[in-house]
């Protein structure tokens, strides 16, 4: 990258106050730019920027003890995040071209202007869209559908029959369609169900690396449009989840749970099986929940109870062994009471 | 798949009621299920079974609602997982070749009939029993046994001198035998202790994807006979497993952590290390052990104590925050008494 | 391995106590040594020691019911430690070639005396130190750097711009460098915050199996010197982690938290994003840090508290149930006691 500030506030629609012509390379974290990078300062960071050594700043209005060279913006994170999807494009530019060591199966359906990398294999009647690209040691199972403008990270597995939908991000390692957990129990022994539902992935939606997506037995599991998976999160065979679900790492649910619209998972949060989520309820962090949650609530706790119950269960604990003391003092506070209303009595 | 519902029922021991010529060609859940498809119903489901769209159902008895063709059968859930397992076995046939893109080390020893993926790693020494399934970009280390009738799915990973029994099924991407975590404190530093032990996998253990089952510093990590892993579950160096245990998904046990037979652990449910938990032992999802457990009970909490011990806490904790107000006005109505009584007593 | 009592004495500078030409073919537990084996007990297991099948012993001081060959020596652990390092260093003998299946992009600067498997992908620009290996199906990104004498283990992926200290250890099928979890709530719809930052590991670094290191939106992910991680580690965007810290398995560490030196965080701790814990903080297994923890302390519980109130809190929850009993008892003690004095003062 390599930007005038005059280039850069035309872009994000702000007004340069300072040096026009000032050439910055990058952008980076207030702490972290050099004098040939941009950064960026919300109104509650601008005391932070002063010390910055950055050559210029996206910031929402002057203050008099800025001395680098600004760029007045309405929302300076935003337009960073829009400066940092430019950069990226240009590092994003891959060769379309499928690589002699990968290996393709027979009838396999392949769109325009692919990536495929060394080692992906592709395994009978899969189909891939338009400019996706299939990194490094990817495996696609048979008769997988992957969208257009999809991206398959090294090490991504995807089992047989499961579908994708476009632009579907999936980070490297991550595994689709392995076998859900179901057994039956005969004679002492644990006998296998096979497994024979598939996934079914929409649009827009982001996963993790090293997640795993299992399943179904018998029927579908899905991921609703947009929404988006942090690492290491666990989905059981049969679970639906909505459109524009946030789930963050390490989350875990078990098999047939059902999660709205524009649910919020924080880190660690856990579900038993067979539950409901409501559409925007939120879990703080390693929320586990063991009955379905209404919707449009914040939740906390193990198990999960609304989050200023969990809170102020949290806060009254600290109390406890103070009060197991005050407990038993007042218990012999009122023993001397009794004696003594005894004696009084007679 | 394409059977007549005479035939389903000559297979599973069932009756039809209804139409035996008609044609099902697969089995789904009771939602899902299309008017060409077979559904199942246990007893307490006969009542949502009346609107499922299946053309033919198999349930224990006839009731007077349902108008689908009926296959009436003892145990509809078994009957449907035998029928689960022939259309997974029509699904599972699979090319018996090795593939020109996989590396077979020096002096491996090959079993008839394998299937052998394209980029597989197979090394010096290793051992590979008949009928075995080694799928694309595995990793087989040097010296490794594996059984016969395996299957070790895509990006598996077994390093060297680890053995597998038969008909183990390993999901992608799980690692066997990786070093287990061991520092000796040097002077403020953690020198590694090599970890020159392995790993023995028993006949007919399952293990989920994404699973780590480190090789002991010396001497074995065991997992037993039956024994099934779900997805993201860690064992630690050294760990016995008995026979036919349960782990659900994301369980981690420490080091040299001893697990009876049939034993039984929720979700997210972990130990410390050099504990032992007793044979049929059940802990319920997030359940962590901090201690020696006994067997032939259950457990929940952190620390698990006994599950309806676990439960009572649970119950008492919700009153907390309106219990402490109690306790606090006991307080004052006591001090209150105290002040009455000593105007009495002078 | 194939050695006499007398050359194992010499090398960790002890005593032998019995036959000088004893031969010994391994290290094993005490459990599981044989009679051609060597076997080690502190002070605390020479009770146990007795038992032990091993030919020969690593022991403090002689005992009268100790019947083996015995080596004298003051550390018996570090000696067996010093004597596993030995062995693992003639196991780890490996070719120092590049397989002719592995794909090498162009400008790669290659060391000397490299191990790069079969399947292992080496993108442009990337740079490989002296005696690193690079196991099978393995992915370096590009420009990525890889010190010298590290071992990277099958299905590492390193995402483009990482860089690795020299002695890095990375085990199987962990990823370095993917994307962090960021996103723009835009309209109901959550926009995808490029990631293009990088990760830094610092020397002598051991990351275990499935662990996944996210790249810093802007800036770096950094870890110090020495530390080490157990296997399923998260550690989200912008993290930073002193030298010398230990982190055993399944921890998860939010985006842009800092972590000094030499902390330790127990199995399953966790943290939530943004927050500092100092130096040498030792969090329990379990332990979930909510905010700032200070240094030097050891931490417990969900949210943390210090580990001794903690301890505390767990106790007084295990009397719950029954405190509540006696607060109910105490308040109609009371109530019967306002009655009386209500009669006494008429």
């Amino acid at each position: 990258m390599r930007y005038t500030l005059a280039e850069i506030a035309a872009r994000i629609d702000g007004e340069v106050v300072g040096d026009d012509n000032l050439v910055v390379t990058g952008i980076n974290s207030l702490e972290a730019a050099t004098p040939d990078e941009l950064s960026f300062a919300e109104e509650k960071f601008l005391g932070k920027a002063v010390s910055s050594k950055a050559g210029a700043l996206l910031v929402p209005r002057k203050t008099d003890n800025l001395t680098q060279s600004l760029i007045i913006c309405e929302q300076p994170f935003r337009a960073a995040g829009q400066i940092m999807m430019e950069i990226d494009k240009a590092a994003q530019i891959v060769d379309h071209r499928i690589d002699s060591a990968a290996t393709i199966g027979d009838n396999v359906s392949l769109g325009n202007n692919l990536h495929i990398g060394p080692g992906a294999v592709i395994c009978d009647n899969a189909v891939i869209g338009d400019n996706s690209r299939i990194y490094a040691n990817t495996y696609i199972g048979k008769g997988v559908l992957v969208g257009s403008d999809c991206r398959l990270y090294p090490g991504v597995v995807i089992r047989e029959n499961c579908s994708l939908g476009n632009r579907v991000i999936i980070h490297p390692n991550s595994v689709i369609g392995s076998d859900g957990f179901g057994f039956l129990q005969v004679g002492g022994c644990n006998v296998k169900i096979p497994q024979i539902g598939s996934v079914v992935i929409e649009d827009d939606v982001e996963i993790g690396a090293l997640c795993t997506i299992n399943r179904a037995a018998l029927d579908k599991t899905i991921i609703g449009r947009g929404t988006k998976l942090d690492d290491h999160v666990h989905l059981g065979h049969g679970v639906k989840v909505g459109d524009e679900v946030i789930m963050c790492a390490q989350v875990g649910i078990s098999g047939s749970v059902r999660i709205g619209n524009q649910v919020m998972l924080g880190p660690r949060a856990g579900t038993v099986n067979h539950i409901t989520i409501g559409d925007r309820a939120r879990l703080m962090a390693g929320t586990s929940a063991a009955k379905d949650l209404a919707g449009n609530q914040d939740y906390g706790g193990i198990p999960a109870v609304p989050a200023k119950q969990a809170l102020r269960q949290i806060m009254a604990a600290t109390h406890l062994p103070k009060d197991r003391g005050r407990l038993a003092t007042l218990e012999k506070r009122v023993q001397d009471l009794e004696k003594m209303l005894h004696l009084a009595k007679k």
